[in-house]
This record gives C-alpha cells, structure tokens and sequence, in this order.
C-alpha cells in the first residue's frame, strides 16, 4: 500500500477565460478587477468558494498564475485562492522561491485580505507585493473565520521586504463577499457550526 | 494553453516504510518519535528538510497520514511536513475538514512546532490535537524563520477547540535540527541571505 498522491487543477473555465491571456494589467485597478472576476465567476459556476487572486509580474504587469478557491471541491482545507495562485505560480516559474535570481518579481493580487494560513504562506513565497481587496472584516462579517492573524501584519510583511497595497476595489470585492452570503453559499469552519 | 496540473506525493521510502502499517502508537512520545523519524530520514535520504509530522486517529492511536517537508523537491514553498501531513490525511479520509461527522478525531503531531503558515492550516484541518516537539525558538537559533505567529497561538487554537501539547521529546527534536545545521543543510529563507 502506499499513501495517496495529491494533484488538483484549475477549474477548467479559468483554463478557457487566462490560458492563452499575454497581456499586461497596468494598473492595480485592472488587476485587482481580474482577481474579483474570478471570485465571482467560481462561485457563478459552483466551482467553489468567492475567493479569486492571481500572481503577475511586478513590472510587466503580465499575469503569472491565477488562482480561485477550490477547498470543497479538491477536498482540501489549504486550497484558497491564494494558495492556488502562488504554488502555480511557483510551478510555472520552476522555483519554490519566487524571488529567486533570474525571476521576475512577483505580486500577489487578491480579493480578500489573506487568512492567517494564507497570510504565513505568502512570506514564504517570494512575491515582494501583496494587494489586496476586501479587508478581514469584510469577510468575517459574512460568516469566514480569517484566523488569528498578528493585528500589524501588514508591518510584519513590510519589515519581511514584501509591500502591502490595501482597499483596492475594496467596494466590488465585498459585493462578491454579500452577493455569495444572500445566496446562500456555504460558509465552512471547522469545529463550529456553519452560518 | 492551460495553467499546469500541480501534483506531489511523498518520498518512496516513506510509503516503503509506513504504507502497510496499523499498529497503534498509544504514546505520545511514540508518535512523536515517528515524527522525529520522518525528520531524520527525511535529511539523511535526502529528500527534503529537517521537519517530520504525522496525523493520527486520535482515539485509535493508528496512522492515517505522514507528511515530511519537500518543499525543495517539489518546488513548492507551502510544503512543509504538516502542510503535507494534514493535506493527505483529507484525501485518505475523503473530506477538507477532518473534523466532519463519521471521520475519527484527528490528532496532528509535529517535530516542531508550527510555522505561521501551518499554524493557520492546523484551524482549518479539522484536526482536534497538536502534538509538538522542539519549540520556535529551537528552530529559530538554527536559522529557520517561523513567521510572524499571535504570541498566545496555543490559547488561540484551544479557543478552537484544538487542544496543544508541547515539549514532547523535545530534546530528540531538537538534535534533529542542530544535527542539520551542523552538517552543513540549506536554510532557505525568502528575501533574506542564507544562513
């Protein structure tokens, strides 16, 4: 016997809609706009939690990977939309460091503020950039548990070299937040009872 | 074009060496041994970093998945053992949250304690214990960074419903580290100069 190999893939709209996507995203505006695109078309085609982000290039503004929330489906509690994009990212750029000689820069775009998994994860992962959308109490205020997270951790990346962008979008990216909850989305957290 | 498909599985010689095993470890300085183990193996095969885990049924004492850090052969930087441990555990008990109704309570146990990033995948797994061996600060003076963590994290997760142990056989986990310090191991950190 041996123990189980683990893979998961993009859904295969994200495939349709980016993979054959070159060009740039000059502003964090458009990028931003990207990473909320996704959170509302995963969760328009049930393919799972309303979480989108992406990596680009920091200075071409090109995208990198992108990534949704695919924890239900792949049956696996560290796949958030963050985590998705950043280990695709390092897939496609060949390193587990993203900020390894003769990469580019990378930036982490995201819709939501990262939980604290999410948020200890992008410290390992190279990206010198992370902007974000909804805040965390954007998404706790519909029932998602964000972890406890250190209350100045955009200072603690700031001090770890990685910049910090908040409230980008923030208003859209909390209309995919409410849209999700007045539709009834399941809002999963273990040992507590689902809102 | 399609994003890649992202897929790792353990060394072979931890399925060689675990894969058939359902003999109980009613001890928890057995099953952390195990962890330790993993560690150790995981630096002399050398297959990946000094960091070993397990998770286990927490009332039957048997184990359902081990993980060890690969994060450098699998080009993936979120690979840490109990990343590993707790991502495999949900695809041997077939669901993202191992705390769901008809799984057996799960217990994580690690070599050493939690990064920032596993620490906020320890609240999503699902797993109802945390079992750790050598302390932050041991992995620190070796120069692993374990991320900027809440100072009172045990007190968070118990809030949880986690329970945390520590100090279990942390000299053994600790000989570990010093052990891969000493003979010369990669200390990778983003951002930063190695160690």
């Amino acid at each position: 016997m041996s123990f189980p190999e683990f893979s998961f893939r993009l859904p295969r709209w994200v495939d349709e809609r980016l993979g054959e996507q070159t060009r740039p995203y000059p502003t964090f505006e458009e990028r931003m706009e990207l990473a909320i695109a996704l959170a509302r078309e995963n969760v328009a085609r049930q393919t799972g939690g309303p979480f989108g982000a992406a990596v680009f290039d920091l200075k071409r503004h090109t995208l990198i990977a992108p990534g949704v929330n695919i924890v239900v489906p792949a049956n696996s509690s560290i796949l958030h939309a963050e985590i998705v994009a950043m280990v695709l990212a390092q897939q496609v750029l060949g390193h587990f460091d993203l900020s390894a000689e003769d990469l580019p820069d990378c930036e982490l775009v995201t819709s939501t503020e990262p939980c604290a998994m999410c948020l200890g994860a992008v410290g390992w992962s190279g990206v010198k950039r992370l902007v974000c959308g909804a805040r965390d109490e954007d998404a706790r205020q519909i029932g998602f548990d964000e972890g406890a997270k250190p209350p100045d951790w955009p200072d603690e990346l700031a001090r770890r070299g990685i910049e910090v962008i908040r409230d980008v979008c923030r208003e859209e990216a909390v209309s995919v937040l409410r849209a999700y909850m007045e539709g009834g989305g399941e809002v999963y957290n273990p040992q507590r009872t689902s809102s």
